[in-house]
């Protein structure tokens, strides 16, 4: 990687692996889930998914380059400990608190990359991915707020 | 895990487990970094993180657990791809701006867990421990947006 483009490049294939990953992951979580609006939330952040790979296909096209994924070792990691986090639940009140923490960071891991992803487009004078980027970003940045919100009102109260 | 307690414990030592990764990987990234503010944020946030660490200690005095790591893949993977970032850079600019996505990152890791874990402490009327990870969370973000400033002012335009 040379260029802040070969990076830019290297940062959308991983991101791209990543969503791949949670739209995998997604209806796991909404399954595994015990309240409703935490189901619901997880269930309606998967369709958003679809829509966030298509703006990211979308990306790539504007660079003229296939649309690639690379591993995310990061998602992995990610995904894997709230795996275990699920696995090692005994209550549906300690599931649903732990699926709301593994949620939140892969949120947060997302607002970071697309955070960075829309400051490099700008730099590189890339309108149009700037905004599709931008759009993922907000999606994100309100999924967190969701999910802050239903962990304050109901799965938090009900495991304590 | 079947109480709230208990998963507040695991990520306790999950998050005791990742400050120290950090810990040992933030010297590297100092070294490794070329722009100026960028070398004195990470030795900056290097000491941050070692007091970060001392109030984690004290959580788990606070619970009168012992102070353990649990090995957290989340964070493996983080700085896994940070270094892959690192090595396959080859130019100090590029390497730059890798190092700062890498960082931003694991910043939002952390954001996303300390904020989980305080909602936690709140609800289990554990006020101390609260008051605690929140200073490491008010930490995390400004270190964050310590970041973001120096991607826009200086990394960003050079790569450029």
């Amino acid at each position: 990687m040379k260029t802040m483009e070969d990076l830019f490049l290297h940062l959308l294939k991983d991101i791209y692996y990543a969503e791949k990953q949670i739209l995998r992951a997604l209806p796991k979580m909404a399954k595994k889930a015990e309240t409703p609006e935490l189901k619901q939330a997880f269930a309606h952040h998967r369709d958003e998914t679809e829509g966030q790979i298509q703006r990211l296909e979308s990306v790539f096209e504007h660079m003229e380059k296939p649309a690639r994924a690379v591993k995310c070792e990061a998602i992995m990691g990610l995904i894997e400990e709230s795996k275990e986090i699920m696995e090692e639940g005994e209550t549906p009140e300690v599931i649903d608190a732990g699926l709301l923490a593994g949620a939140q960071a892969v949120e947060h891991y997302e607002i970071a990359r697309y955070g960075t992803m829309v400051a490099m487009a700008e730099q590189l004078g890339m309108k149009d991915a700037m905004q599709l980027l931008q759009q993922n970003l907000n999606e994100e940045k309100k999924a967190d707020e969701l999910l802050t919100r239903i962990a304050k009102s109901t799965v938090n109260r009900k495991a304590a």
